[in-house]
């Protein structure tokens, strides 16, 4: 049985609020009902992971928990081994990926999380990882990892930072769809467009999209369904995503 | 000594104009200038290679130009090996990248470019692709290239469409600027943002920005260069670049 507990953010900042202050009431909530009080923090998406740390950190102690980075423990498997709960910043998915793949913690977080339900927070490139794969990040690939394979505790991909097409827009890059496309062109995995503020909260084999109540006109904490060959879905929050858990492509 | 001539262009599409429209005078005098009338395209950043070789090649061909498709030869490396003018259409760098080193074309091409002086045009991804690396591109890892290591017709890297921080934005994805300053944070190489509309135009060691001339308020066709741990500089079209191709980093 899969035991997973996870807390997939598409960003730690939204338009409105201070950082990760969207997810305090559904975070906190998430780690109490867990019974997390020291989350072990894995900086690897950024350079500096002193201060990553420090600004993740600053804001789980306000709410009442405690953070250390993996850098200030002498072995980071022995972290892993040891956390109570993970959680993976956002950055650079490739750095990040690489990282993790050079320190040897991609099947160990797996097994830590699908076995032993440790409970896994992802924002960013950090959700990226806890997907299938990264091979739908926005990110540059500044470095090249081994691989494009990520911690797979879910078995479709999700887009984080998910954007709607600017329909004024005078700029001719691929819009945000069109590259989910160019995706599904050359692979059979659903992609979840996560847009900024929505949060995918995953219990064994239970999925449910949640974000903050929002009172401004015209924003969305949802999420877009993209799957090969189909139109794509919207979902609001509090839709139940389970049906992904059961796919294997 | 080296024979390149190459014309990079930041995007085949740029707003207001038609389909490579903005490029005609430059890329006609381009091809007429080095004695061109066959071009031989590269679709291989697509998927469906008839469909966008007809695409580029009506438009070559309302120029003046004949155009073929390698896709259409029995060999691709023999195609390259006789072809007059190399043009590698844009889409996606990964899968672009991906399927030159397949196809065992990345020495041959910078070969017949470097030191047979077959000219070389390249758009979006397949400007991407002429530079040192695609570790500055902007499009999604659909597919996982053997390396990132491209063409180095160029000994820098080249960020095609361009864009400025939208100052008003609401959306926390990372800004291009941001992107490429994580990209600086480990590697050394310059980075050349290209605005849509601008192309570097390169013969042997000289290399010039060009664009075609614009009337539209606000809007410019020049280029921002980003070094690590330098402010960026800012080039208007017709600027010398030719700095930029004598260092080795």
């Amino acid at each position: 049985m899969v035991k997973r507990n996870l807390f997939l953010m598409s960003s730690s900042a939204v338009h409105g609020f201070g950082y990760l202050e969207h997810a305090q009431t559904d975070l906190t909530s998430f780690f109490e009902s867990n019974n997390v009080q020291k989350v072990l923090f894995i900086p690897y998406a950024l350079t500096n992971y002193d201060a990553y740390t420090e600004r993740v950190g600053s804001v789980l102690k306000r709410w009442g928990f405690s953070c250390k980075g993996i850098h200030t423990f002498p072995d980071p498997v022995e972290a892993v081994q040891g956390a109570e709960a993970i959680y993976i910043g956002g950055g650079n998915t490739f750095l990040l990926l690489r990282t993790l793949y050079e320190e040897q913690l991609i099947d160990l977080i797996r097994d830590r999380v699908m076995k032993h339900g440790v409970p896994y927070v992802g924002s960013s490139a950090g959700t990226n990882v806890a997907t299938r794969s990264i091979h739908t990040t926005n990110d540059m690939p500044i470095v090249y990892p081994p691989s494009f394979e990520a911690l797979r505790l879910v078995p479709f991909n999700i887009n984080p930072h998910y954007i709607d097409p600017d329909v004024n827009g005078t700029h001719k890059g691929e819009t945000r769809p069109e590259r989910i496309s160019q995706f599904h062109e050359l692979n059979d995995v659903p992609v979840l467009g996560l847009r900024e503020g929505a949060t995918l909260l995953v219990s064994g084999e239970s999925a449910t999209l949640i974000g903050p109540p929002t009172e401004l006109p015209g924003v969305s904490y949802g999420a877009r369904l993209f799957r090969k060959n189909q139109q794509p879905v919207e979902f609001e929050p509090l839709s139940s995503l389970s049906f992904l858990l059961k796919e294997e492509v």
